[in-house]
């Protein structure tokens, strides 16, 4: 059998740890795919780990036991943090993205797979030592980031919807007050889409007062489910009554100065 | 200034490049991180790709010019492509899968990141020829399998929705009418959402008749733009009304049998 270079068997582990975020995999793995000594694969995986704490790229953990091996978690240095939150805040202070009804535009932001990516590993961070079951979004422009976060933890995502389908089953719905606008809202969720038990962290593009949480709080309890955590790319701090405490956003938004730019900071939590 | 290890060098850039999928990476950006020679990076680029094509793992082209670089193009080997459909169609076959109306349950799979990662690798390798500007989807069970493919591709996501959102500015609205329960239906999007003159693939979960397509077909016209290409996970057919000719699919659905499991094999196209 085929042997390879340490190189060779570098490259290859990196590839395949770095597309399983925070999945075990098993030393097995790789000494069968490379025909090598598990001492071996040991050092180059310890390679690999110190290449990542070198240059502040996420880590490598190790896992005991039995059905133990190594596992990547996601991670990126403060700098690249800083830099890419400017970075989105500039974006966001662009005048043409202001539209009728003093709304940022940002579907063009929420959808550009480049930028979800950084930002789905920035919260998912924040989120690795809450032992998170699954990631649970509401439609529509917030699922790639619910999904980025949800792919970087290794669970899988729920998303709850504002209609009913006939291809979802039997589904639990809920009435909710918006806590802006004070409308009446539903929200619903399959019976199949979530184990009961379950931890659950809530990723959404925007927040005002929080209402929506609000409502996806009753909804989780219909599946004797709780939320340990909530991430929002841009969140609004011109509204005061604040439904949710504890949140985790990259901007604050603060509302339309007079030149029609949106008022946007790095939020107070990455500073 | 720090120098690192021909070994480290590899492992920090295998990992750079397979999180920028399809985005040039010019060698200045290596040479500058590692305080390396462009020959030393060159080499150190030249074992990555000769790691996957060792392991048909996807591939790194080097484009030439001054905005010239190398670039990760995501790829999977036949053997994996062939075990994970399989697998894919076991997992269909589920008999507690099928829900009143005949529906296959699918949420779960469409919503877990490992099953839409590889999912969205094996489309998205299906469209590397086409020079793709962006790739389009209708809300909501497909957005994660079009944002996958869409990250591979390294070009935006559409999303196309059922209804119109304050959020979203002036929006262009069309009605199409479904191919198989010949209901009418609305669909819209942004003006801001697509550049006039963009190749466009449509990325979905389900496809029976086509009506959807015909549908953003029609929807792309208003942006004179083009769709060159579709991607679906499960292709109904059982269906012989096809309205569109061409498409790509992992899974062919032909109906329930007696004992109550979806009818399903992986596609001709991979076959």
């Amino acid at each position: 059998m085929e042997k390879f270079s340490r190189n060779t068997r570098i490259a290859a582990i990196t590839k395949i740890l770095i597309e399983n975020p925070n999945k075990v995999i098993n030393l097995s793995e790789f000494t069968e795919k490379f025909n090598a000594a598990k001492s071996t694969v040991s050092e180059d995986i310890l390679v690999v780990k110190e290449t990542l704490n070198k240059f502040d790229m996420g880590r490598i953990d190790t896992v005991a036991g039995a059905a133990g091996g190594v596992r990547y978690v996601c991670g990126v240095s403060k700098e690249e943090r800083k830099s890419f939150i400017d970075e989105l805040c500039s974006v966001l202070r662009e005048k043409d993205r202001i539209i009728p009804g003093n709304f940022i535009y940002m579907t063009d932001i929420m959808y550009n797979p480049e930028i979800i990516r950084k930002a789905g590993i920035i919260l998912a961070s924040e989120f690795h030592n809450k032992s998170v079951d699954c990631v649970v979004t509401v439609e529509t422009k917030g699922i790639p980031l619910a999904y980025e976060v949800a792919s970087m933890l290794g669970v899988p995502l729920v998303i709850v919807r504002r209609d009913n389908k006939v291809t979802e089953g039997t589904t639990v719905s809920i009435n909710y007050v918006t806590g802006s606008s004070k409308r009446i809202q539903t929200m619903s969720l399959s019976r199949k889409a979530l184990r009961n038990g379950s931890k659950c962290i809530f990723i959404d593009d925007f927040m005002k007062a929080g209402g929506t949480v609000t409502g996806i709080i009753n909804l989780l309890k219909e599946f004797d489910s709780t939320l340990v955590g909530i991430g929002i790319l841009v969140e609004d701090v011109e509204d005061t009554k604040k439904l949710v405490e504890e949140r985790i956003s990259l901007v604050e938004f603060s509302g339309i100065d007079e030149e029609e730019s949106a008022i946007v900071f790095p939020s107070r939590h990455f500073k």
